[in-house]
């Protein structure tokens, strides 16, 4: 499937059934998945999804993970309440990952950081790059 | 080391040697990297990094990742001469996931795509939404 659709026009269509059964899961039947901010496009988080996590996250239109530390459905945010609502999903050429356009409530990341990806290489060094964000109370 | 940097104000710094040996690298000894264009902010794609990889692109400032189907090193853009020169590059919150931003010359995908997330999720359908780039001759 993904070799066909290499070589075919802007609006191509193939039914989302049988891309659900193309996607190269892995051994332990998952698929990365890069969660990216729709408005700010700052890269969130990097997670997993099952074919029934992806399937929850189209039917519901809120993003699913699965957890592979916990071995079960994630629903981002179900414990936070910093869930993510679909905006865009896609898939890359060769079906071994899923690019979810999200729109973000609060941090996305579990220290509270707006993003995921907070530690970076400084020449020999890494470095924390962002602190967690301040919970404000209602006023 | 990254339980230890959760809690840590911005500017902590750690040893780069800590963080090569503290990431996730997975049974293959790989952790999956996501490209992101510094520019245009789109998720170009998602590849696999080795530690000897993520050496490398830190060293040369030019990305190279662990190509899983051909078994070797593969710098980006060896044949195609689309490379990829690393700006940043940062980890996730517990070393599971690399973001490199990148300076992307010529599109990213093989197909000759800008980026390869060009499979769209429309409803039930899955939709080819980008085309080919046309090679321009010098002129």
């Amino acid at each position: 499937m993904f070799k066909e659709l290499e070589t075919s026009a802007v609006g191509t269509q193939r039914p989302l059934t049988e891309l659900l059964a193309a996607l190269r899961w892995n051994g332990d039947g998952l698929v990365p998945a890069v969660a990216q901010d729709a408005r700010s496009r700052d890269v969130l988080m990097v997670a997993w999804m099952s074919r029934e996590s992806l399937e929850e996250t189209l039917a519901t239109g809120r993003v699913c993970y699965w957890s592979r530390s916990r071995a079960r459905l994630w629903r981002k945010g179900e414990e936070s309440g910093h869930v993510q609502r679909l905006v865009e999903l896609r898939t890359n050429c060769d079906g071994a990952a899923i690019l979810a356009l999200v729109d973000q409530t609060g941090p996305a990341c579990h220290t509270n950081r707006q993003s995921c990806f907070y530690l970076k290489v400084e020449g020999n060094d890494v470095v924390v790059v962002a602190a967690p964000e301040v919970d404000r109370p209602e006023t």
